[in-house]
């Protein structure tokens, strides 16, 4: 079934910019049996383990992060640009290449103690999910699980989240349905 | 059950600016009964209507857009802002208050009479939901339906919007599962 999920999504050469080989899931989730698949796998994996929330990363994390806080019977967090949030909000900055980005998320969505399944559709270097993990961890929230669609190895961001989010050397924080490498 | 969904959107006073209440669903979709019954009330309202796609507006759009369609068994396409889609696109340019705003859909994402529901979170002045009916119709498909959370009735978006798509008087094209009005 990975394969399939694979073979839906599109890469487009030199997306955002020139040697990026963008992945494009948009191929994949107009795909309704992709769809579907992508949304079975998560929710096999997920369905036992007790969250109190899905978080999920603006903006193509709302929509595989959304379908599966519906699907585990949990309610949906967004994890937004700067300026998006209309209530007070907690901030965490990060290293972009070049410069900085700011995510934020309502400071009173969250509480000490819930459990988060945080969700975005693809992991490089992981900057964004490792700004969100501690932006969940300021307020006392636990992220439990990070999760993705694609996963990228060679960059390191699956590897360096789950370093972060271990508690022994055994456990696995971070999954991903599918990994392009060298390819 | 409306009355219990407008009960959990919360309204933020002068956001982004002085003069707006900004109707806040994200409180609605952290609450699990809230986001259950968002989802109930949409499923109930288009199961029986052939669709070939949810078409969800970026951002917020992404999040019920995307459940939706999954719910309906069907993919689901994103329209975002300028310059976010990785390959070929389609573009309509609208007018805000001050300028003007560029939504994209990738040209290939539809084909020549394809069935759509048009998802967005919130309607007000219709402009972007206006600009996402002429987008869809611009490679043939076909907006069969445009669905909300939210409606500003006096703002005369949905009104516009229906105006735009019925092909006679009685039809009832636009559907928004709570109004705020005057308050």
């Amino acid at each position: 079934m990975t394969e399939s999920i694979k073979n839906k999504i599109r890469t487009i050469p030199n997306f955002p910019k020139q040697g990026i080989m963008f992945r494009d899931i948009t191929t994949l989730l107009k795909d309704k049996d992709g769809l579907r698949e992508v949304v079975e796998i998560l929710e096999k994996k997920y369905k036992d383990i007790e969250f109190d929330y899905v978080v999920g990363i603006e903006s193509r994390g709302f929509i595989i992060g959304g379908i599966l806080a519906h699907k585990l019977g949990i309610g949906f967090i967004p994890i937004r640009k700067k300026g998006k949030l209309p209530s007070e909000v907690i901030k965490e900055e990060y290293d972009l290449e070049y410069g900085k980005d700011v995510i934020e998320i309502h400071k009173d969505s969250l509480k000490k103690g819930d459990k988060i399944l945080l969700l975005d559709d693809l992991i490089a270097t992981g900057g964004t999910a490792l700004a969100s993990c501690k932006l969940i961890e300021k307020v006392g929230a636990i992220v439990e699980e990070c999760a993705s669609i694609i996963d990228l190895p060679e960059l390191g961001g699956s590897k360096k989240i789950n370093d972060y989010l271990k508690k022994n050397d055994d456990e696995k924080k971070v999954f991903s349905i599918v990994q392009f490498e060298g390819e």
